[in-house]
C-alpha cells in the first residue's frame, strides 16, 4: 500500500529534511524512525523535496510504501504524533494509488518568506521571521515588488542557485504574492519547482534592491548571465517555510 | 535614577524569573547581566513578581536604580535587545520617580492561561498552550466558566496555593474572562496579586470540572477549608503567561 503524509515542522533544531549518514537530526529520519517502529518494518519516505537546515514547513508532503494496509488512519496519525518530537506534526495521512510519489507527482509548490515589520523584536514568531531591526525603516517594499515581476515565468534560474547538479536549471515561477498579516510581510512564491537555495537567494537579492544597494531592473542580468556571483546574499533560512505542495 | 522596564520572554529555556545561586538560567539574571555590562556598575532589578520555570510574559515589569542618567533610552533599549538572548525582549524603558518599585507599586496583574482547541497539535504556539489532545472533546467550557465565578472577589486562596510563607493568603480576583482567539481558549485572570502556583492550581481544578471529574460547585469548599489537597492538579507551566501589570 502507498500512503501520503502532510507534515508540518519547525526546522530550527534540525539539519534539514534530507536523511544524512552523519546525524539523526533530520526530519526525514525522525519520521522514518516512527513509521518503522509503528509498522514493524523498515520504512523509507520520499519527500516532495528537501528543505534546508532551519527552513520550516506547514504543508510538506511525503509518500511511502508498506506491505500491509493501515487499518485506522486517524488512530495511526494520532500515534505518530505521540511518538514524534513536538516540532514535527503529521497533519494528514491518506491512502494513494501505488503510482503516487510525493516528489515525482508534485505539480507546483508554494514557499513563503517572512519579514518582521514591527519595531519590537518578535518573540513567539522569532524562529519564523527575518528581523531586520532598525534597518527595516529603509526598506522599500514597492521597489522589491516591482523588481520581482521580472522573475515571473519560465526562466533559467541557475544564477539564483547554488545547485551543483548537471540537471536542468529551468523553472517556472507562476506567481509572487506580497501580503501583510499583522506584523509580518509574507512573500509567497509559487512555481513548478525551486532550485537549491533559490528562494533564499531571490529574497536576499530583492532585499538589496529594497535597501537601494542594487538597481531595480538588475534581476534579468542575473538570469541571462547565469552567474550566482551577480546575485545577492542568501537570505537566512529561518524566514522561509514550505507552505504547500500541489498535485493533480 | 530609577527606571522601569517592560519585558517579554518565553520561559521555556529558563528556571523562572527569580535569580538563583545555583544557575544563571533565570530571566532576572540575564537582564541584570546585560544592564550591569551596559551601565558599568552592578545592577539589581526588582520584578513585579516571580514567574515559575516555563511560564512566559508579554508584559512583565521590573525596576532598577543606577547612579547616572541614561541619556538615550531608545538607543539603550536597542542595545539591551542586542545583548539579550532572543527569547527575552525589552519592550520599553522609561524613567520613573525614585519611589517607584515594580513589585511594591503594582496595583493589579493579569495572567492568561491558554488551552489549544484545534484537532491538529500546535506547532509555532506549542510552548505557549496546553494541548489536551483528543481529550479536549470531552471538555465542557461552560461548566468551567460557571464554576470559576465562585472565585471572583476577595478571598483566602490558601487552598489554591503551595505558598509556604507565613504572609497573608487573602487576594482579590477582579475578573476571569474567557476568550477564544483562533484555535486558542484564553482564560484571563485579573487580580491584586496571585499566590505561588495559584493560577495553575485554579486552572487544573477547573479542568477537572470541565472533564466532569469534579462538582461544578466544589470550589468554595477549597476556599473555606484552605486545604490544597482538595484542589486539582497544578496545570502545566507552559500554558501560562503574565500579560500585564497595572500601576496607579
Amino acid at each position: 500500500m502507498t500512503y501520503k503524509l502532510i507534515i508540518q515542522y519547525e526546522g530550527t533544531r534540525y539539519k534539514g529534511w534530507q536523511r544524512l549518514k552523519t546525524t539523526d537530526q533530520t526530519i526525514q529520519q525522525k519520521i522514518e524512525n516512527v513509521l518503522s517502529r509503528l509498522l514493524g518494518e523498515p520504512i523509507e519516505i520520499d519527500g516532495s523535496g528537501r528543505t534546508d537546515a532551519g527552513v520550516h514547513a506547514l504543508g510538506q508532503v511525503a509518500s511511502f510504501k508498506v506491505t500491509e494496509t493501515i487499518s485506522n488512519l486517524n488512530e495511526f496519525r494520532f500515534q505518530m504524533n505521540q511518538y514524534l518530537p513536538d516540532d514535527i506534526i503529521v497533519l494528514e495521512i491518506q491512502g494513494e494509488n501505488d503510482r503516487f510519489h510525493a516528489r515525482l507527482n508534485a505539480v507546483s509548490k508554494t514557499y513563503v518568506y517572512q519579514i518582521w515589520l514591527a519595531e519590537q523584536p518578535p518573540l513567539i514568531e522569532r524562529n519564523w521571521v527575518l528581523n531586520l531591526g532598525s534597518k527595516r525603516h529603509q526598506l522599500n517594499f514597492e521597489k522589491m515588488k516591482l523588481a520581482s515581476e521580472e522573475l515571473i515565468g519560465k526562466k533559467d534560474f541557475k544564477g539564483f542557485s547554488t545547485d551543483k547538479t548537471k540537471k536542468g536549471t529551468i523553472r517556472t515561477i507562476e506567481s509572487i504574492n506580497w501580503e501583510i498579516h499583522g506584523d509580518v510581510l509574507q512573500i509567497k512564491f509559487t512555481g513548478d519547482g525551486f532550485l537549491y537555495n533559490m528562494v533564499r537567494i531571490i529574497v536576499g537579492t530583492l532585499l538589496e534592491i529594497g535597501f537601494d544597494e542594487r538597481q531595480v531592473d538588475s534581476l534579468n542580468q542575473i538570469i541571462v548571465s547565469k552567474d550566482r556571483a551577480l546575485a545577492g546574499e542568501t537570505a537566512p533560512a529561518h524566514g522561509l517555510y514550505l507552505e504547500s505542495v500541489r498535485y493533480e
